[in-house]
């Protein structure tokens, strides 16, 4: 019953079946047949380093040996697939490792919600029960948030591309500068709070103010801890819950496991997903104070928040890589060196600069046009890699965090060429 | 690095860890650990009849052995597993077989879109696109609908219980009686269709209607064939798009691949999930007409719309179950079987009544608390079963469509006795 | 200073500076200098009898001669015009005469809000109260309702000419069908009833249900009052408040001071207006039960509520008209007169027929052209009438509930002629 | 028939009777029972000088006798009372006047819309035409704006007093820091410039701006003229209409007829109300730019739309203030006294400081309850005058334009003492 593709009628298939809101294939028009570690191979047997890692759903690479072993062990031994919310084996393991090996040495008590396996599903699920505890409608989002693109999340994404269906309006959400939004001499958490005190600011005290510590889609912005700190502290004066969007900076992808650690700070809710499963299946949470954690049964649900094979590759994670500090360490050593090959990059470019921090960095080039072509070249030859940012100005490092060094180095000089050349012809036309 | 859980830590680990919005874990208390086919088995090797499904994502049964063969070996050959919306074998192949065995044999035209995995996610997609191209903003729900607990979504679904939030209001829906709600004397396609004729009626003219052909969680309404032409000709006529929610009615499960399928109506929008997969695994999809596919790229997103694993099952479950008319008819077998016996079972109970159609059928206790009592008694006696409703007074049989007919009829007999158990204590509590 | 018009140029001033918006006017073009009691003149001399009353805000005539030499003394005394919520004597005076001769007779005990002087302001005051003292945001209304233009009035409107702006959406607002929406056979509140108990209904727990005895601008809708009782035993139930929009019903013009009185329901707020004044000038009330009064200080507010002028004729209109049964004896008996002469028009002319009660009463011509027509032909022979319905089919009588019988049946004498000729003509037509 | 009312019994009936809405009385407990200029005389005889002048609703006093004898023999001429929006003498004289004499004059060709007679309705069809013509949901209101208390202008105002019934929300509306809120050195019309090209910003494209030139319930905050250039430089880039809302600093108060005029600045849509009557009256309009015209008849409406004896008594403020500069220069001479007065006031009490331009200035103490005390000292000496502010801080004088000079020193001599007494006592109790 083996289904035969030909690999020539491929591209035809999607283009005659599939929907146009297909996105990041028109960049990377190949067709993607395996993947193992930071190499992904196309249907002709070409390969590509992956700098894209799955928008940080990949953050320990493809097909981890050991989430993979332990994944086909489970299938093969008729493990629960699909589970609801009921109680099953690999749910009791996995939280279980996370709780143990993730939250208590961080002193953190949230319990944790299995809500639907998307980050937006997360944050639907955060922004409603914000409001379900303060009674409260508002919630406070920052300029270039990316929060996903069902509509109560929507409400907080900043992107206007995205921000379809105005006919209904995306309400309930009053929007605030982000760190360094203004230039380093206005302190935009000064606003924040200034507006909130002011009684007739016309913002509404607001259930929550939801965060990144680190924007990932929007431009590789990083807040302060202190910005962060004030924050929170806002949150904390005006009875709102703190929500901090870990789902693209969290699971070490900016160095700790989660990315607000630096700053000090205790959420009230969490949101995390993307990497969280370890292998890139669909699998998200909520995390939640204890005193915060007043859903009554089923007050939110989703058929797929058993996803169970997430959580057996999402244990395995936890076990491999955060049961001590070493890996930690490790991303720490290999964010310098990306972050130093994008400095050295950088410098040789004028009007380009480096954002970003740990292993979500990048190069601003300033302009959308230029990190398109640059992300092209870097396609052509042989590397992922794709650009974020309010224009797609910023070529966005997301290389896999168990990134060999020596690849990570090829991928980077990939990267370096791409960047020169086109910034050489750039000039050349201006001239 | 294995972990091991002992089986009697098991419950404290959820109680402490877990958020109290869990809720099948209360009436199933059990932690599971494996299953297969129609059986699935707790941690102490106590087996249970599934009546459940997993709401109907696992109309396959549990583990398929051939979903199961060619999931492990994707895996073991380091196939794709995350693919965001980029061109995939495995992808292409789900793709052809879904168009080639589902689509074209009911002459359905539609482009594919993949959205985030859930089926909230698809009506999400729906009802922005409708916005997106009729320019209007509400949309048309009814009674006892049930389409998801995102924002978007839930503001379409009927259940109080889950509409919380009131606080930012859950816009944009117009509610209207579903098909038998006021009784068999009158017709509320009219009152609809009037309602949208008046010019002063109230009730703007909408951007979609949104229909399940049969409403499962909405406790086992069915709409007759002529009432959903009236639906859908009454969109047509005022500019609406037609959309029907197949996510827990489809997939075979009301006896046909589509449960729309019997009133020849042809939808301009189709969102599926739940058993899409096969296996159990996080999928869902958008069906398009060709001349509504007017997303931009990425309009619409989400990380997990690529879920691999999901599409090699889904591929099986098409090429194994839907190539010819030969699964349709087993189903319809079965059906008939259930049917049956649920009128038999409920011919002895005065107050009771059969509702649903195809393998999505279940017995009306006209009380919340008396189904619950059934429904726990058939855990006692092992069988898996849920209540559904708007006071979940309706006892729901959603056995695996693949289930032997001993095995059925052996859960039909738990069934079956628990109710008339049930209904004399309560015959003896009233006398 | 005197300013001189030339009368030529008058219809000039309006096409030129005047904005599109403008909408009667385009009717009845002639421009008015002038009124006395149930005439009108315009400006070359020419008389109209007036069956409009200003849309109900002129029920006692105009320039009632107790009321203008009241008004004129106040003005020459240098009485207050302008209050704001200050205590001014024609306030005082206004509020005891209004709650002697009116409120306590009925055995009202509300609390009296001057809101800002339009009827949607009274509207709008209502809706925030109710949704202030439920917490809930979902407000109850009906098919035809008209409740006014602004933004929280208008969620309640039905017309969907006066719904524009469907961008921002007009949310927080549920409909439903009115009495005998649905024909004799089916009673809509039963409808009511039943989605506001099924928990699954999609219909969110209103704050309030807001209705109209007798739906003017709707089409001259008429309630039962045992379906009145029915929607406020609904509104008990629930936890929701009754709100009675007696704006253009009320103040005599379905023959008791209050629309709702013959129901025998005690509303918690209600709505006044239009001819409230008795004189024509902006005022409106909300009247609240003493339970409800939780305003805080100045919460709801607005520069106009404090029109003097319109205190001083409203406290007359009140002393004279309704210190005794004869006032609303005599408009009884014009009530049925009128009842009597549209039946006869009506009867000579198949598929019309009378609609209304009291002094809001007029024929349905099933077609919006046609009862336009009629209007018009009245204007040409000295008859201000104007249509209603979702459709404009409704010719409705608005004569001053003062208006002698001699005038009374000229005017009326003008509308069968009118209404016979359109109806002979069209006979010819369409032979 | 006349009605005697015992001047003891006063405050008992509004004690009993009226809603506890009630605010202004509270702080003023006199029952006022006339006025003349600028001295209103209580029930007792009692006179106090009017620095409040109806919340800017009489900038030209009280009963002035032009305005007086105008309306009192278009009263007893049986002149036209209410005449919704029908062509009548009083409105084509009053249209021809303005025109003439203020629009023109500025250059302005708006079409002139009589809206509902409150300054909120006026800014609610401003709000329902800028969305109707972009097609756009969005607005943005600046901190401390106020609009009004209806739903679609209360989006619009900040003070969250007013902004009570969260359960809806309040959507639609962006909120920016108006000019100065962040002090001299952030010039917060970049911030809204910059978020409006940003298109990951979060802030949905705007339909319109709408902003006061000089904010009179926010605390008199003036806005500076170039600050209101870049605003609507801002609003042309954007595609969004610029709303001027001049229902409080218009007609005269700021020292122009309209508040914008020194910004030389041409607005879309202009709101007036308050003083446009020149009598108290309840009147208001929209002036629209003759581009965006595109009303359908009736399309926004409203019962007092044409409230004849308003038209009567503006068209005499408009003849006997402005067809000349005089009016204009008068006003100015006294903004330049009161200016100077506030300013020696404020130079004896630390911590104080002179805010407002024109005829609406105050100082701001700091602190409510210091204000409040200062009012309360006025209210004992003679002198009515009200605080404004988010907190309350701001007491504002807003005399009539027309008041003579030792009149106007004299309330000025209460005010400084009220002032100096409340400072030193205030420092005593510091100390």
């Amino acid at each position: 019953m083996a289904y035969i593709l030909e690999s020539g009628a491929l591209p035809d298939i999607f283009e005659t079946f599939e929907s146009q809101v297909r996105s990041y294939c028109r960049s990377y028009p190949a067709t993607f047949a395996r993947a193992a570690g930071s190499v992904v191979e196309d249907a002709s047997g070409r390969q590509f380093i992956d700098f894209l890692s799955g928008c940080a759903s990949l953050n320990y690479g493809h097909n981890d040996p050991d989430m993979k072993q332990a994944l086909i062990d489970h299938i093969a031994g008729d493990g629960i697939a699909h589970g609801l919310d009921l109680f099953t084996m690999a749910k009791a393991a996995f939280l279980e490792a996370f709780v143990t090996h993730v939250l208590q040495p961080q002193g953190l008590d949230h319990r944790v919600q299995f809500t639907g396996p998307t980050g937006a599903n997360a944050v639907e699920a955060a922004l409603k029960l914000a409001r379900k505890i303060t009674g409260r409608t508002n919630v406070i989002a920052f300029t270039n948030g990316y929060h996903g693109v069902t509509l109560g999340a929507l409400a907080a994404t900043g992107n206007r591309g995205n921000r379809i269906g105005p006919s209904l309006g995306l309400g309930g959400v009053s929007r605030f500068p982000y760190d360094g939004y203004l230039g380093t001499s206005v302190d935009t958490a000064d606003l924040l709070d200034r507006m909130l005190d002011d009684p007739s600011s016309g913002i509404d005290l607001p259930a929550a103010i939801i965060v990144e510590a680190v924007q990932g889609e929007g431009g590789l912005n990083v807040a302060r801890p202190e910005w962060l700190r004030c924050v929170a502290e806002a949150a904390r004066r005006h009875g709102a819950l703190l929500i901090l969007d870990e789902v693209q900076a969290g699971c070490g992808r900016a160095g700790d496991f989660f990315a607000f650690e630096a700053a000090g700070i205790m959420p009230d809710l969490i949101a995390l997903a993307k990497s969280l499963s370890g292998f890139g299946l669909p699998m998200s949470l909520l995390l939640i104070r204890p005193e915060h954690d007043v859903w009554l049964p089923g007050e939110h649900n989703g058929t797929f928040r058993g996803n169970n094979h997430a959580f057996v590759t999402a244990r395995v994670a936890v076990e491999k890589f955060w049961t001590d500090s070493r890996f930690a360490e490790a991303v720490a050593g290999k964010a310098d060196l990306l972050g130093q090959r994008l400095a050295a990059i950088s410098g040789q470019i004028p009007g380009t600069r480096v954002k970003g921090r740990g292993m979500i960095q990048g190069i601003d080039f300033g302009s959308g046009p230029l990190a398109a072509e640059v992300a092209r070249r870097c396609h052509d030859a042989g590397l992922i890699i794709e650009t974020s940012g309010p224009n797609g100005e910023v070529v966005k490092v997301l290389a896999p965090l168990t990134i060999p060094i020596d690849l990570f180095n090829r991928g980077l000089d990939i990267l370096e060429e791409a960047s020169l050349v086109v910034a050489a012809s750039q000039r050349a036309a201006a001239e």
